[in-house]
């Protein structure tokens, strides 16, 4: 059996804590680990990681991967797309790389930034979805309402299948509804919410794309015979340009004459904004779910995500706060599903908010932006143990570097050398230099750039150990 | 005729933006100007500075002395109480300054951050008052009320003075009132709100704390001798130790047989609360009061200062937002009493954000704490031209500084050198030194500082421009 996670959240649902290159799975909402962490380690008593492929696109890709550092046992495969280009194109090229390293076998698609309650539910359901997977059939996942969500997809099931227990005919799949439908979708015994987990062989997802979506077919045989070539990647950024963005559920599921539904009660929840939490953490005894450096005067009944800064709430109820350095949200309850439109917002007026936090994860560590100011910038850079950045120059800046914690070793020009905590280097405009750590403890420093233009493509990159040369 | 404006706010009611140390009338909440460079502006054609005194407390002195740089025309007095006392102390200690100056003249005692709407009526109703008072009365000024207001106090006029045209006797004042004492007073036409400001000549106030407060009296006389001495700094704090915290009302008003009242419809608000804000500044189409950097989705009948980060507010009715840098507020403009409870919560914990802001002026310029963390501590330092800190060392921090705008003088242990931008120095633990702004524009340095302790109080001053020695 292997999984397939899909992680190519839009970062939309949980702004400001999400962000379009930090999105949902890779928040801590539930506990001290990810959401794509919690969703590799729920399967890993049936599928060890060496079997799970988390599909990304490159501009989460890094971020995610800092999720399972490679020292681990439990770091999966990561396939790239080169673009986003919804469900049915990510399941396609995970297909056929799982059919490359193993001709067949069950395959299970998993969303990376699920809530599931009762993981015993979950993975009896996934080992009876597998018997019935290998039976031909296209099985999708539903939960057991407990309420009339209108957020969610439903799925009505039609007859048993002869043979199989617990599995059913689907005999129709409802878009998110509205509230009445909803209510009436609630009290039908045979309507679940459709969680967006599948299971199915390889070979029998790949031979319901072959009759339903022959363009897409198309484009992953050629994919397919460049896998392990020089010319892999350019070729698939070819192909996933033409792609239609298309969904899994509307190009195959709603066509297929081979679909299967498992119902469950998993305690499965999609989680899609901030209002949905409710539904999954405790409360304490004034119904806050609450977290940070928060003040709270008579406020009921709200969520409020804080950190570092003080967040102090007056006489609030049904209110939703979520801080973060850059940007704070504050909306109703009722309203959460409209945090979207903030981040639509932000993306047409180009700001980084909607894009970044101001601490961004890099393969060799971290940094954070303390402050930008005219012809200044000041960040501060941790380097992992045993990393290095790019042997790299700036056209337009100089760097003053001061090391506020570990060893760095420095080349700067034709020098190499190491400063300690409390020294400080400096890198003139042009010169190319590189900083390591080589020690065993993070390396902390803090830049002052100085300089005409601050941006970060003001980078010529020489060397690099993340192949971004 | 002399001004005296009570500048002694206790920065709870607008916090975050107003911090003890920098209470409302530091703020910018009506325009360009803060809320006391308005009171002085306001008395101007009726008072020139020469003849203003403000009278501030240690703690907030630096920051209202900077409203009102030396250089320029409109530089007023400054009478420094050791601590605050409450009004009639800092009254009676203007009023013995005053008399020290000029023997006798008429007093007129003002708030440093009220709001007036018209300043003709104002300054009108003030020479009006001015000659009640050259008679002996103790004049208070009345506001006629355009609500049943529960936040301010009211006067109940009497029978009119005998040939005063528009002045009365006092029949009584009275407290804050219930909403429904609050209606029936705003349906009386002789009842005034109370603005807290008065009229008098120095000699009828002194004489009549001789007779009602003679222990502040005595007190006063006391201080009154030693002004102009080397003791008087000294003997003023002893002095003022021992005062009772005592309001003119309770002290003086209520009990003095010599009291008028001159009401005036000048649209006067004390604008005591972030709710307030509503009855004096303009709103948007939706009701909003909005500043600064705001993503605003269908909120209505909001009031939301922002400032350079993205506060987005989503669906909300009746809120206050109130960001700073290290402190965001959200609170129900019916709840906007209870931000005092947020001011107490802080200071009882020793937080620094009830006090301070990130941002702390001085009298040489201006610090921003950029970023806190283990062992090291980072500072944007903004020196005023032709000005410099003191001569200092520490003895548990070493400190690096890097240019980014203007140019630096600086004193390093025996060496005296300048550094421009993109330039750096270091000054190790415990070296004496000096960081001067001879040029004519503002210097800017960014300080990275390295040390087990990096409190404010690590500071050995040697010499100083500001006395701090």
């Amino acid at each position: 059996m292997y999984g397939v996670v899909l992680a190519g959240g839009s970062g939309t649902r949980f702004w400001p804590l999400s962000r379009s290159e930090y999105p949902k799975q890779l928040l801590k909402i539930f506990g001290d680990q990810t959401l794509i962490q919690v969703t590799v380690s729920r399967v890993s008593e049936l599928i060890p990681s060496k079997q799970l492929y988390i599909v990304t696109n490159p501009k989460q890709a890094e971020q995610i991967r800092f999720q399972f550092p490679k020292e681990k046992a439990a770091c999966p495969h990561f396939i790239s797309e080169p673009f986003g280009k919804n469900t049915a194109a990510a399941i396609g090229l995970a297909a056929i790389t799982l059919k490359q390293k193993c001709k067949d076998g069950v395959m299970v698609v998993l969303s990376a930034d699920h809530y599931i309650k009762k993981t015993d539910a979950f993975l009896k359901m996934l080992r009876l979805a597998s018997q019935v997977a290998e039976k031909g059939y296209l099985v999708t996942i539903g939960a057991k309402p407990t309420r009339p969500e209108t957020a969610y997809g439903y799925i009505e099931r039609n007859e048993a299948l002869i043979n199989e227990a617990a599995a059913y005919g689907v005999a129709r799949f409802i878009e998110k509804p509205k509230r009445e439908t909803a209510e009436a979708l609630f009290r039908k015994e045979e309507v679940f919410w459709n969680t967006g987990m599948f299971v199915w062989k390889i070979s029998s997802i790949l031979s319901e794309i072959e009759q339903h979506m022959p363009q897409l077919f198309r484009s992953l045989q050629v994919i397919e015979e460049a896998i392990g070539t020089e010319q892999e990647e350019s070729l698939c950024r070819d192909v996933y340009e033409k792609l239609p963005a298309t969904s899994i559920d509307y190009g195959i599921l709603e066509k297929s004459d081979k679909i299967a539904v498992i119902p469950s009660d998993m305690g499965w929840e999609d989680v899609g904004s901030w209002s949905a939490l409710d539904e999954v953490l405790a409360r304490d005894a004034s119904g806050n779910i609450q977290i940070g450096n928060v003040v709270n005067i008579n406020t009921r009944n709200s969520t409020i995500y804080a950190g570092k800064r003080v967040i102090a709430a007056v006489g609030l109820e049904n209110i939703v706060i979520a801080d973060t350095p850059d940007a704070t949200l504050v909306c109703t309850k009722e309203s959460a599903q409209d945090v979207k439109k903030v981040v639509a917002f932000l993306k047409k007026e180009n700001k980084e908010e909607h894009r970044t936090h101001q601490t961004v994860i890099r393969a060799w560590g971290s940094f954070t932006i303390l402050e930008e100011g005219e012809a200044y910038k000041i960040k501060r850079i941790v380097v992992n143990p045993k990393s290095k950045l790019s042997l790299q120059s700036h056209r337009k800046r100089s760097e003053h570097w001061i090391v506020v914690s570990g060893v760095a070793t420095v080349t700067c020009g034709e020098s190499v050398y190491t400063i300690q905590v409390n020294q400080s280097t400096f890198v003139p405009i042009g010169v190319k230099h590189r900083l390591e750590n080589s020690g065993e403890t993070p390396l902390q420093i803090i830049e002052v750039q100085n300089g005409t233009y601050l941006g970060e493509d003001d980078i010529a990159r020489y060397e690099d150990d993340y192949g971004r040369v």
